[in-house]
C-alpha cells in the first residue's frame, strides 16, 4: 500500500522479469517442439462449434482459439499451427486430463467439481437464466417471481438458479424447452426459464414471437463458458488467459478487429443474437481484476 | 449448448466427481502431513497486514488467511494450522518460489510480469486510481481531465493509469503524495492522482479535509490485490478461490459474519474507510464468473 514499496516492488519487478524464464511447462514444451496446438472444439454447439452449411468448421471458439494461435506464434516467436480435433460433452475432460489435446472450446461451463479435475481459463462468454414470458407480465425483478408458476426442466442449472433466487416460486416440470414455450402459449405458466441465448432461440421458433419477451435484462445467474486445459500448467493458462483478456478489452473498447469476432456470432445479423450490453459488463468485470493490456488489431 | 447434453454431462460429472482423487498436490500434500498452512504476510501494510498499538499482528489479510485455513481444514478433514511467517516486497515472490511459504496474502498486486514466477488468486481487493481534487472542481469524468493540471508521483501505476486515460492531460510530477497535497492545496496543480484507498488517508491528514474531496466513484483503472501461491499448484489453488468466492459472496449478499470482517479494516468505523459500492461491484463481477457457491457463516 505505501507507495514506496510500490516503488521498491516495481524495480524489483523489471529486475526479476528480465531474468524470468522463457514460456515453459509440458503443454508449452510440447508446442514449441512440434509448431502445434491440438485443440478440441465441438461441431454440434451453435454459435460455439459448428459445421455450417457448406460443411466447414466454424463458431466462435474457433474464432478464440485463432486468437490463441497468433499470441502463442508471437510469445514463442516462431510459426504455430492450430490442429483441430472433434470432441464431445462425454470425452472432453478425458482428453485435456490424457493431454491429448492442449486446450478444448467450447460451450463448456466452470463448475467447482470440473476444477478437481481440469482447469479453466477466463470466462470467454457468459449465459444465464432468464425467463421467457408474455409481454406486459410484469415479471421480472426476483421479488416477482413469489407465487408464479414458473417451467423449468428438471436438474438444469435454471431450475437451481430459481429455487435459489426465489424459494416462493411455484416450479412446473416441462420435459423440454419446446414443452415450455407450449405451456407459457397456452397460459398453462407464467415464465419459462432457460439459458438467456436458448431462450433467444426459442423466441424466434414461437408463431407468437411478438408477443413474447425475455426478461430481466441481466440473468438471475450466470453460467460461465471457459476453455478447459490441464491442470499445473500455469505458464500455458497465462498464456491463454492474457489472449481472452486481450480480446475481451477489444471488446468493451469497441475496437472494430475484436468487435467484429463477437458481431459474427452474437451480433444482431449473427448466428445467435446476444446482447452486447450483458457481455461488455460481464467482461469489464473480468477485465478489472488482471493488470490492465494495450490492445493489438488482429 | 443445448439442453440434452447439458444433462449428459450433468449426469456425467456427477459420476466422475465420486471418483474424484481428493486434494492432492506438492502444497496440499504437505498441509496434509503437517497440518500447518504456511502463510506469508506483512507487517507494514495497514490494513492488510501490520502491527497494531499492542503490538498485534492483524490485518484484512490475516483475516482471509483464517477463511482460507477454515475451509482447508473442512476439505482436508483434518485439523489444520496457520503458521504465519513475516514477508517484505523484496523477499515475497522467493520465498513463494522455493516454496518456503503455501501462500503470501498481502497487499500484492496482479501483474502479467509476476505471472510468469508466481499464480494469483482470484482477486480480494481493489484499489485503483482516483484524484483528489478541491470541490467542485469539476474534475470527474475522463474528458473533464483533458488539458488540467494532474499531479503523479513518477513511475507509478496511477500515472501510466491517467497518461493511458486521458493522453491530453497535463501531468505534474511531485515527490511524494505530502508534495502532491501541497501542491494541490496550493492551486498548482488541479488534481492529484494516487490509488483510492491511499488518497482516503491522506485526505483526512489534511487541514482543509471538508474542502476535498475524492473523484470518480469507479477508479479510472483497477489494481488488483490477490494471494500469491506457487505455480503448478492448480488444486491448491482452487481450494484457496473457493474460500475466498465463497466470502465474496458473502459481501454482496450482506452475510452479517462477511460483512463483519469487511467493515473491521474498510468499514466507516474501519481501519482505512473504503467505499462497499466500489468492492461489492468488483466481487460480484469475480462471482459472476464461477459456479455459485452456498454461504456459510463463520
Amino acid at each position: 500500500m505505501y507507495k514506496q514499496f510500490a516503488i521498491t516492488a516495481i524495480t524489483l519487478l523489471l529486475t526479476v522479469t528480465s531474468q524470468a524464464p522463457s514460456w515453459a511447462g509440458r503443454v508449452l514444451d510440447r508446442i514449441r517442439q512440434t509448431g502445434v496446438i491440438t485443440a478440441g472444439a465441438r461441431t454440434d454447439a451453435i454459435p460455439f462449434g459448428y459445421k455450417n452449411e457448406k460443411g466447414e468448421w466454424v463458431g466462435y471458439s474457433l474464432d478464440i482459439l485463432e486468437l490463441i494461435r497468433q499470441e502463442t506464434e508471437k510469445q514463442l516467436g516462431k510459426p504455430i499451427k492450430l490442429q483441430l480435433v472433434e470432441v464431445t460433452p462425454e470425452n472432453r475432460f478425458t482428453k485435456i486430463k490424457d493431454q491429448s489435446i492442449d486446450i478444448e472450446c467450447g460451450s463448456t461451463t466452470v463448475t467447482w467439481a470440473r476444477e478437481k479435475e481440469v482447469d479453466f481459463s477466463v470466462s470467454y462468454f457468459a449465459s444465464g437464466t432468464k425467463l421467457l414470458v408474455k409481454k406486459g407480465s410484469q415479471l421480472e425483478t426476483v421479488e416477482s417471481l413469489a407465487g408464479m408458476r414458473i417451467g423449468v426442466i428438471p436438474n438444469t442449472t435454471n431450475e437451481k438458479a430459481i429455487k435459489f433466487q426465489q424459494p416462493a416460486a411455484q416450479l412446473v416440470t416441462v420435459k423440454d424447452r419446446l414443452e415450455g414455450l407450449q405451456k407459457l402459449e397456452k397460459g398453462e405458466i407464467d415464465g419459462f426459464a432457460s439459458d438467456g441465448i436458448i431462450l433467444e432461440g426459442l423466441k424466434q421458433t414461437a408463431s407468437n414471437s411478438n408477443a413474447l419477451e425475455i426478461v430481466p435484462e441481466y440473468p438471475y445467474m450466470y453460467e460461465s463458458y471457459a476453455c478447459v486445459i490441464p491442470q499445473d500448467e500455469s505458464q500455458w493458462r497465462d498464456l491463454v488467459n492474457y489472449s481472452l483478456i486481450q480480446y475481451m478489452g477489444g471488446i468493451v473498447s469497441d475496437q472494430q478487429s475484436a468487435v467484429s469476432i463477437y458481431e459474427r456470432w452474437f451480433g444482431f445479423n449473427g448466428k445467435v443474437p446476444y446482447s452486447r450490453e450483458n457481455i461488455n459488463s460481464y467482461f469489464q468485470g473480468i477485465i478489472d481484476t488482471y493488470e490492465w493490456i494495450p490492445l493489438i488489431d488482429y
